[in-house]
């Protein structure tokens, strides 16, 4: 059977007809079923077109780091190090750093001493080559006017700062190499005030044990919300060892699509990792200060993992408007078809000639006076 | 008077028609008033659909916490804390942590002490369940091989570690149960650059002790800035003295809605509260290093409320490319209706039959070869 | 030549007629054109309509601030500040606050000590104003119930907390003026999950000591990732001397518009500074402990810039669906001029009685038994 495209109306049988041209229609019918998948498969079924959303939910992210390790450092000794010296800030933001590596710089005073021979605008020849006063650009302090010489091809300024300047240099193995197994529990709520629909990605159970021993794993427990660091990082397509010698930012996005018309249970968070950055390191000093001794400083430069927790979210309830609103979309989109259609059974058809003077032809209104003197 | 629908030619009469179908008719009058009132009513007026919008402010946050608190610790004597002790970070940040309630080890040291016995991975009956070199699982430190026995019964595992270990016993009533009674000054400017327009939550006033003074109260002084603790915790919909014990996570929304056509003193932030979570703590410490003695630390492990606020603004002007679009898609909605009216009047009507044979009759164009070909 | 709107039934000729009517046809073309150039011009070409976006990239932001500047304090000597010193957080996020100016108050013990004059409810004429273990109004301790008084017009209540109380009296000058030549190295990474792409806003360079050494202008050096204070305060359009001495809000807005069908090295990020606010402060405590001695603590005031970078991004991408939907909604649009030309040449026309008499006439279907059972 050939399919009908638009109607209009033949003169010869004085009736509307309905055109019979299989090319045009075809194109026609083509045009609507595309349109009605459109609008009811991806609008309205895959897209959730029939539901209203909320796509900005409250929500809270609270992370709690578990783990130690001792670390023997040159000309220190054996220290421990718990949860209270390796993460900053530690109050369990949803970005904290975790440290892997140091340089540790102890008992500094404010005094004078050389600048470290790697800035290049502390390098002299001579004293006219450190400007007095002037601050060692990228550098630890204030030059003084005088140029320490090492060796006669040079030297450094001499500075006024917190002495000893810091050491450049890196140990080759990560001091906290074990922060890999250390364990981030994260406790991630989530609150569609449009619903009033709340959930947590930590689940009831009755085993009080649970938290304490399952380790998050895509496929086997997607439901534990302790993640060890390193299965983090080499979930983020990285090396854990590699990172932790010179630091990274590693992002992890949790991920919330609910459907508040289903059971709440079936809503489960998704978590994905992402490095976003390789190398990160600060500075940060603790201050003493003793009877009779001059006030003096640790500095520790922290090398370590930066982790970046974002949370998106969005639920979905059926509601009458968004519906009424898509579908009536998708019967705009319909007449579309027949607009198009008929522009192609006008002017591209091979007979389109016969159906232009099927269709129309010309008849003027009566003249008024106002149109004969505009005209 | 009957309602019309859609019109079409009666051959009899060589006129086009306007049918009278009451049912469709009304049903063709109703749709229109619904997409009428659709369009005016909800997307021109109540969404104010003629403005241009700007969802995306520039914002800043800052918050001051006032208030001090004696707080007598057994063993510690009588102590003041004030703002620098229990806010942290003490930046003023949008998420920032009071704290109600603690646990205090000072005086740690690093070296070797038995683990504390609720961790279930340091209890032990023998040497050989305390493998030498390894940390204790959830613990303190790291196993040095040995069985410290209490009794008979068992014993816990001595460790390497900040020692003595942190005692678990939370005080049954909070240290810092005047907290609820603190103050929090928040000030939040937004910036819609799109508009170049700025709004901020502290209203000028002449009387400069104004902010010294005022309390936000929803009802009855809804633009002071200043808002205590308690308050804010019971209009979350919980108890203070509880969150106060074990610690809760609290949201604060501020939301701006402002009509950049109407004036700017119009356009006021809304507050709203929100309780996040149940339960947060973190711990700290302070390192004390004093001549002819080893470095020690001050273990805090903190309880407290964590308020975590958030901002969200749009601003609209009066624009004609919005209003054009939302008229014309009215527009095209209308159309809508008349094909639904059609699809009735031609496919549903019990007179269906007469209006489709009214309607439509075949006709075809003349064959030329190439269709025939085809064919 | 005349333009055509709509089409219909000439019954003297008995065929479909073109309207020739000047007018009407006119403003046919101009809604056909203004739909056509908002369509195409508008949604496609300039906004891009025939690109699938992600407007939601993964980012991260690590700074890194550097300088140093040697201060001196009333009876403190000189002392050097640097990194360690002036940053809060030192962890390199991306809101973080650079201390310019500061009230210091060292040696601070838990004793008992007047309240400061400035404090209204520390104020008192006798004992019975300063009632015992109250805490002081917006003060700095519990009062014990004692009044001393500096002279005969009156004095201020005793109080037990953090002795001496801190002095009020900010410098004239800003500490540390020179922060305005400090740099802040920002390295801004987005990542484009959608669409699998990357960008940082670190170029890559041959030259090594080139960020050591290039500054960001606007004009001159747009893709250099090292900002001086100075600049960016004054980009926001604010006197650094002015916001150093009492403390700012500014924010750094980072914006990517990448498209992700030309070359990856075109897409650039754009920065724009924004005074957020005026007036920042907060307070913080180191705190010491020496053996024979009792706790003490130094309180900082510190006065100062608070930088909050922001990212926005968005990627585009050719796909097929965005493009056909938009240009099928243009498509519908079309249809919306034919019925806007019809309403004016039926209802608003000179002639509109004529062209609504040859398009309209009433024909009655034949009645059946329900029909008449009805009426």
């Amino acid at each position: 059977m050939e399919e009908t495209c638009s109607a209009f109306l033949d003169y010869k049988t004085e009736k509307f007809v309905l055109t019979r041209n299989r090319k045009v229609g075809l194109l026609h019918r083509l045009l609507q079923l595309g349109i009605l998948a459109y609008t009811f498969g991806w609008v309205l079924l895959f897209q959730k077109g029939y539901q209203e959303k909320d796509t900005d939910p409250h929500f809270s992210v609270i992370t709690k780091l578990k783990g130690v390790s001792a670390i023997r450092v040159q000309g220190l000794g054996e220290r421990l190090w718990d949860v209270a010296d390796y993460v900053k800030p530690p109050q369990g933001e949803s970005v904290f750093f975790l440290a892997t590596n140091f340089i540790t710089t102890p008992n500094q005073t404010q005094g004078l001493c050389p600048e470290h021979p790697s800035i290049p605008d502390g390098n002299c020849q001579r004293d006219s080559d450190c400007s007095a006063r002037e601050p060692v650009v990228n550098g630890n302090g204030i030059k003084t006017g005088k140029c320490l010489r090492w060796n006669d091809t040079g030297g450094t300024c001499e500075i006024y700062g917190w002495c000893p300047v810091e050491n450049k240099t890196l140990p080759r193995k990560p001091h906290l190499i074990e922060a890999g197994n250390f364990t981030l529990f994260i406790k991630n709520t989530v609150n569609f005030a449009k619903f009033n629909f709340s959930r947590t990605n930590v689940l009831k159970t009755t085993d009080g044990a649970y938290f304490k021993h399952c380790r998050y794993d895509a496929l086997e427990s997607p439901f534990c919300p302790v993640f060890r660091i390193r299965d983090m990082v080499e979930s983020a397509g990285a090396s854990f060892e590699e990172l932790a010698l010179k630091g990274a930012a590693v992002g992890l996005r949790i991920d919330w699509d609910c459907d508040a018309d289903r059971a709440p249970s079936q809503c489960h968070p998704g978590y994905s990792f992402n490095l976003l950055d390789k190398g990160f390191n600060f500075r940060t000093a603790s201050y003493y200060r003793a009877p009779l001794s001059p006030p003096s400083r640790s500095l520790l430069k922290l090398y370590g993992i930066r982790f970046d927790i974002s949370v998106r979210g969005q639920a979905g309830k059926f509601s009458i408007v968004p519906t009424v609103v898509n579908v009536g979309t998708g019967a705009a989109f319909l007449g579309v078809a027949t607009v198009v259609c008929d522009l192609v059974l006008l002017y591209l058809d091979a007979k389109a000639d016969f159906y232009r003077s099927e269709k129309y032809e010309e008849a003027k209104p009566p003249k008024d006076k106002n149109d004969q003197a505009a005209s």
